[in-house]
């Protein structure tokens, strides 16, 4: 079987999880090159993973590469230039989110996409490649709940990890969270309720670590979204729960859907002390391993058969407006229109 | 032992099952007498409950008969002439909620409420009494969640009622739903973050019977708040869920406490056809059996003991502004300040 | 309404609790006598309850009394004497389980009961009127998961009581665990799977206090039993869980009902620490609390309309004769045949 | 990195899932070879997965292939022939369960791999990898519950496969259920109470489908054994739940671990109805698919390292000998000493 050639440019923990699954895990494709600032980084990959050439150069790396694709896993503020080039390499591409912070960033991005409409161009919206999030869909879509009119999104990192997003935030390496957690949220609002924001309302603090207010961010923000179709979303993104707590619920017509009600790491409980415990989930990579996964399966598929993804670069185009509503909102303190 | 004599007013579903409590379930009370419009309801429960004496005029119990207390369970417009003739024949007062549908009308109330303070006076805000509520508030009051930052509540009675809850609004027996139901989660609000209504942004609709909209109704309202001290409540009021679900969850700076995540009828689970399910809570009765007791124990105990009630009269004011506030900004589709 | 005239012989908590549910709780009847052995326990309890009057001999109480019905809440070894003498007084008996711990004695008391067949009799086996185990048998009567064909009953109580338990054993006041907690889960397994035992092997051990030993007793006991018709039940008795754990399962060929598969306590959870918690149940009053007062709200509808109760005197046999053969198989370390 | 050379020999769909991990998902293995007797499959599967030879005959491929390891997943009557070549052949050995039905076969087995001691040999206990029982194991070995007394183990299939598998009994393709699926049940007893069995009961019956009798099997099996160590394990194995139904409870001195009380299969849950439910697990496979991975990516490893496998070929003689004891005494209805 011929496999898909893959350059991964970025090699944070996300990126190396890319690469993981991308060479060890998925059959279909194989790394044959990746790329990133940091030397020692891409030496420590190459041997990690058995990837033939590294690069801390991607126009080199295009250049020499007989590359069929491009895994973007690099900061925010690189996207445009590294897909733009990538379109004109003609290259498939998968672009990890948010796919920009500018709207009209995102436009150039588009009208560049769309040059290249016969390669595939997707975006790393893995939440629908979640079984329970994809099996939620496939319910709604057969109509077993009518139709989807509320959108309850709760999307929490556990207090363990709060220094460390906090420092991020310092380094100027992470936005404020209804981007970096909450653009996820925005596109399940727009995949469940199949419409596009129209109005929101938003508020919360930095309860918990006030610094954040220092970087316009909150360790709970809440959101309250009406849609263009007149349904509706309540949007919670926060980093200080007690573990790792991302909970979807869609409400129909005719019932309602409900994807991770209580945060169950695994199935184990333990009965001790008069309590009845069950470990929370650790983190998001330990949440969501499936989803990335089978979202990196998909995009190679696509690759393979030329079947367009599901998730377009008009996604992060939307996405990034409904956030960028919901964080106008907080920080002005009023309803925002889009 | 003396028995607290009590007189109750409004004969409804609600009010036979105070008349249950008080006189089959209360040791330290006795339902004295009754009063109702309707005569054939009178006699019914008279017998069905060992009532001495029934009234179809409120002012010939009051005259007539002996009383320590009144329980009023009418209508809400009757309430302000109902208190005050109960405060000027120095009773103790337990009346339904919502106190007032009207903020003026409840400072009057307050007034004459004040005037009789040597006497007990409560509203039926039950949910307080419900032991898993009783529990979060006492491990709230330890500290073992730190500060209550934020407040999510849903109230959302099944759809299987949803025609008969359309026909009382067409009798105008109903109000609109943040005042009916939502009043009780306005009432938590304020009692588990510690502050009162800022302003907020609400939305929904009547998506599943649009004739709610006639009468400025809904079968799902949800609305944004953030509170003086700058804490946030989320408040999902609906009609036409599966089964009867209260839920709530308060997101303390150090843990969360969450009461009815599955609103599970009972102990018991079915395993068939490969599924695993559990029947959802018929109905407010069923859920707030317990709570409807224990709130009314309490003000029998109040009165025999002096000891003062934790709901307060302005509780009934408060909870009304909030609701006043929830349903403006449904109705204006815009964020509205207390 | 004339209410049922009881007399309560055995003012333990559980006589106590009999006697606050039938003074203060259930309408249609009235505590006009209690009797106990201590004196004391006699004068607290009747003022507590206003109960007109107290007795430390039961012949006296019984013939002074113009009683209805008696309620004999006392030790089982006092059991079969004070039945028999409530039948010479033609009451109606509600006697608490175990019935007997001598099947000549159960025999003995049958044939008593059967002369005084005018009068209700009936036994505390309080679960079946707990609303989880009623909507399961009401369930496997209409049929929804076919035959019954395997029970699977677990009855433990908390650790946090065992020295008190261990206690009762030494004073004798306690016997072997499947006399005192399995005869409710031989009485189920008789209730659910339609049939009497054929045999049984029983295992476990005195694991957390093994001076249980020095009594026959165990604070693990576990048992396999075959019934006449071919169905099977696993009883597991233990006194050293978390928290009060007793969970029944009844499997039959078209489906599968659980009750309590996780004994929590109330509607709340706690998510703190990485974990999400839920209280256990706290003791044996708490889980029954209700089932304590719908089996004896039921026993005063028996007298008053006549209406024969679904428990009889031969449940009170057929679950002892059970009890011993799991009892036996344990010492014995045999497979017992009844 | 060097890769494990490894052929596989038996091509059902537990064959295929293991050259699937072995082939694309485990980067340290390759498959180099499979075998079968069936041609069609063989080509089949060389094609899926790329592997570039295949064999109808084993000792064709142990003789040309230069192998490190090989798979054994062919059905028991084999494998002890299987495993003695693969000795001889110097190879690392990876056995599906069981190891043998017949426990003389077993000492023959283990006579021979003590002397390939080199290499590594273990068996697919994959329960033992389930994230959920490692942790459960790992905390018992903290200490966490105190000393484990009690195993309660549930292993149903669901009745979807009923048919099928009542297919393969007849086809002989299938023995009796306490060897086929109860051969887990008894390694985990085994595991978590430290000790072999002392004896035991089992009864049960074919209650869904008669037939299952005519081959000493039965849909619903259940044993009570006690362990040397005076621990015990109740075992209950069977093949018409609602759906894939596998859990187990350890409960030691100072608390229990329980793990997959509710065999939910994703994190979806649907209200609807009035009823709140929960899917079950469709099959083994998908229950298990995790474990199955985890099971051979620990195969490889020690192969890789020279680690010794935590699961052994005397694993597979004492867990055998263990079922053989609960159908004996299914078979004779008596308690069997080992």
């Amino acid at each position: 079987m011929k496999k898909v050639r893959v350059g991964v440019v970025g090699l944070g923990n996300l990126g190396e999880l890319h690469v993981r699954h991308l060479q060890d895990k998925i059959a279909a494709s194989e790394v044959v090159a990746i790329c990133d600032v940091f030397d020692e980084r891409v030496k420590a990959i190459q041997e990690k993973y058995e990837v033939p050439t590294g690069y801390t150069d991607y126009d080199e790396m295009l250049k020499k590469e007989d590359l069929d694709a491009v895994a973007i896993v690099t900061n925010v503020q690189t996207h445009k230039d590294l897909i733009i080039k990538a379109c004109d390499a003609k290259l498939n591409i998968f672009c990890e989110k948010p796919l920009s912070l500018d709207p009209e960033e995102c436009k150039a991005i588009e009208k560049k996409v769309e040059e290249n409409n016969t390669k595939i161009f997707t975006l790393g919206f893995m939440r629908r490649f979640d079984p329970s999030h994809a099996e939620a869909m496939e319910r709604i879509r057969r109509g077993e709940i009518g139709k989807p009119v509320l959108f309850k999104s709760t999307s929490l990192d556990g207090v363990s990890v709060i220094d460390e997003l906090l420092d991020k935030c310092k380094k100027g390496a992470f936005h404020p969270w209804f981007f970096e957690m909450g653009i996820h949220d925005c596109d399940l609002s727009r995949w469940f309720l199949g419409s596009e924001i129209s109005c929101a309302y938003a508020t919360g603090g930095a309860y918990v670590r006030e610094e954040f207010a220092d970087y316009d961010d909150y360790d709970n923000g809440i959101a309250l979204a009406t849609m263009e179709n007149g349904t509706c979303a309540t949007i919670h993104v926060g980093k200080a729960a007690a573990c790792s707590h991302v909970e979807a619920e869609i409400i129909g017509t005719k019932g309602t859907l409900r994807i991770n009600a209580i945060p169950r790491r695994n199935r184990m409980q333990i009965y001790k002390d008069g309590y009845i415990a069950e470990e929370g989930i650790v983190d998001f990579l330990e949440r969501w391993e499936d989803a990335f996964y089978l979202e990196m399966a998909n995009f190679i598929d696509c690759v393979l058969t030329g079947r367009k993804p599901e998730v377009t670069v008009y996604d992060g185009t939307k996405s990034l407006e409904m956030a960028i509503v919901l964080h106008k909102s907080y920080m002005e303190k009023r309803l925002i229109k889009k």
